[in-house]
């Protein structure tokens, strides 16, 4: 298994730029010998503007982009990408997007049997999981599925966020909300990421990164609490 | 054109119990010749609990209950409803479970043709409009559509919330979740009912009540605030 993946909570973290908090973990992940990434624009509007702002910051750190908007052939694109960066935006508009151009199980192929690096950010991250069932987003447009990429065989809630004690709103808390998800059957483990933390998966072997812990809500049993750095490569056996 | 409809934006107010804070409209609304509500608690799990709940506050109104669940054939008991309340939950979960009994089409005949009286909360109120496209919830199942049942020709996003500006969240704003909405084609315009508001529908005539403003958003152009009492029946034109 060549999987390799950076699953990132969020863009752009409270005081920082976009993809400051991550960067050294970027450049640790796509390394030395990956040249170009091609960047997956599709979860905003406007793929112009977001892939020059994408291109800045990795051109920044020493990697050339293409956005795969701007490609004849975006199948072709996948297939011949060195490394994946799928960003941020609207879930369903992004995971629709990508099924439109049928890249769905193109990215899965390259990642898992080529071994092609992916990093996702928020809706990045939602969509290479097994399903976008837990996200955040506004379900705007109407995907043919909620199943995803599935390179990991469980579920991210990323932004994830604690119940705000001060709070007279009445909405549910996100907890609430996937908890709800686990009332439905056979639902796989949801992790929520909180803003500033980021998952590595290198093959069987799946880490929690950066600045904050990371909950767990495991499917009919109690959530639990992970620090950075914790081993969380269980998740992959499921 | 008979159409009556309470659309409230939330069940229960902060520092309330249960649909406490829109009592008053409830028996204003239903009044004295509806004997008997037929409520449809599909949104949450726990259907016996959820009506049992609903059983006793209209019980306290003076309404009969019944609820949808109970029934042994749900198309026969929408057929035979002197009045619907459809509760809160999951959007998605409570969209899908109408469609899975047929009971779109026929709330929607029964409402529009006949008359009946339809009172919906938050979840309910989402699928009373045109589609459950602006919902806040998780999308924890997958309906067969996002379209709902139509009886009104815009959409409403219940739980409407200004930005806190002291959040260091960096998850879109409800507005900018509404405004990503409209970035795809042919949107109707979008109602955002803060907690606390509710809307009247008469006929072509509609109403916002509660202690509330609303805050509308049209395609295409800026948003505005109303006050309660406003007359937004130019939003049943469109």
């Amino acid at each position: 298994m060549k999987r390799r993946l950076l699953l990132v909570s969020n863009s752009t973290l409270y005081g920082g730029g976009y993809l400051d908090h991550c960067q050294q973990e970027i450049k640790q992940f796509f390394g030395d010998h990956v040249k170009k990434i091609l960047f997956v624009p599709y979860a905003l509007k406007d793929r112009d503007t977001y892939a020059s702002t994408a291109r800045k910051k990795f051109t920044s750190l020493g990697y050339e982009l293409d956005s795969v908007h701007e490609a004849a052939d975006p199948v072709e694109a996948v297939k011949r990408a060195e490394g994946i960066f799928i960003g941020g935006g609207n879930t369903f508009r992004l995971l629709k997007t990508l099924y439109d151009h049928k890249l769905v199980s193109e990215i899965q192929r390259r990642v898992l049997v080529d071994g092609v690096p992916y990093m996702g950010s928020s809706a990045g991250t939602n969509v290479s999981t097994i399903s976008i069932h837990t996200t955040n987003d506004m379900p705007i447009v109407y995907p043919p599925s909620l199943d995803a990429i599935g390179l990991v065989p469980f579920n991210i809630n990323p932004h994830y966020v604690d119940p705000d004690p001060n709070s007279r709103h009445m909405g549910e808390t996100r907890e609430q909300r996937i908890l709800q998800f686990h009332e439905e059957p056979d639902t796989p483990h949801v992790l929520g990421l909180r803003e500033g933390s980021m998952l590595l998966v290198e093959g069987h072997k799946a880490t929690l990164l950066g600045s904050t812990n990371a909950r767990l809500f495991p499917r009919g049993e109690a959530a639990t609490e992970f620090t950075p750095g914790s081993d969380l490569s269980f998740l992959l056996t499921d």
